[in-house]
């Protein structure tokens, strides 16, 4: 059965993106420090299908682990936005659920990616993305509000952490506003590299 | 050279303490579960001068590394007052510089334990740990907002940081309001345990 997934990376001090995200200023500036140890890992550029990275690290192994296991995805309208104007065609190879009050038609790309956008809520969601994973895993991939609105719902089964050592000071955190009693938190896996500490938690809802 | 130093547990959603702290309810209530890793252990027992704990792990091993390097403490005056209602005598064994804008004589325990109060900040508190650590590294105890103000002054050495994979929801973080570009920080060594996983950052002021 599918499980339900995050995988991202925060600061230090917990910031998942910066301050004025949108789709001119994606993650509000801060990605590229976030998500130095990604940049440098050729499997990072070949996923994104562009030309670039140096090394083929421990980093990019889990960058793999988690593609690999993924077969649908689901995130927010605000990420998608950010998204839509800079992503490569057929960048997730996967059905894409976007949680938005727009009505919109799916966007079916060349290739495997297909993007379906959803007006009545997460269960909702879910329920398409298992059907598109076909027993593969369900991505939440962001932004930090859906994660949290996932979270709170006691609906994830695994996250990803990558604790990059930097301050970001202001924007948005993934954490906020969690509820303490929904999941009793297990780690499974703790690698560190140079540029951040990779975290894996199993989360089992009380 | 003493080193400034800073050793902490948080939870995964960054919180140092829950809400409403005070003498009457220490830490706002979440220290038992924030330190379930510590309490098991006979290294935290014995350093505190009381009975308990089960085990001698690699936990009690940090908890041994830390108290012995330390030469003095600084700590805000929140934290004293939650501490000066419950701890043992002679418990931090070194002189205790606390920050407070009371005037009060010094506070001499059997054995070495001194506690001053330190009237006009935070560099005057640090000379004055310098020269009770006699080389001995200095440790910021607490709480949090008294760490917030060594680490934005840029005179944090090392931080030892304690994530315990629980949400707390509410409260009083250890990272707030920091500033993005006063480190390079750099992860010296991670070591995951059942119950928490320990980082150990060194940073460096730009």
């Amino acid at each position: 059965m599918s499980k339900i997934i995050v995988d991202c990376a925060i600061s230090l001090d917990g910031y998942f993106a910066g301050e004025q995200r949108g789709p001119g200023n994606p993650m509000g500036g801060v990605s590229g420090r976030l998500h130095a140890w990604m940049m440098k890992e050729k499997a990072f550029w070949r996923r994104i299908k562009m030309e670039g990275g140096t090394e083929d690290g421990k980093d990019g192994e889990l960058i793999n682990e988690v593609f690999d296991r993924t077969g649908a995805y689901i995130m927010g309208k605000r990420m998608f936005e950010e998204g839509e104007v800079s992503w490569a065609e057929d960048l997730y190879e996967a059905d894409v659920y976007v949680l938005t009050h727009e009505k919109r038609d799916p966007w079916i790309q060349k290739g495997s990616t297909r993007f379906f956008f959803i007006n009545d809520g997460i269960e909702s969601a879910l329920e398409k993305a298992r059907a598109s994973a076909n027993g593969k895993d369900i991505r939440i991939q962001g932004g930090a509000i859906t994660i949290q609105e996932f979270l709170n719902a006691g609906l994830i089964d695994e996250l990803y952490l990558h604790i990059t050592p930097i301050f970001i000071g202001k924007g948005i955190r993934l954490f906020e506003g969690m509820d303490p009693d929904k999941y009793e938190i297990q780690v499974l896996q703790v690698d560190s590299t140079e540029l951040t500490t990779h975290m894996h938690y199993r989360l089992i809802r009380k």
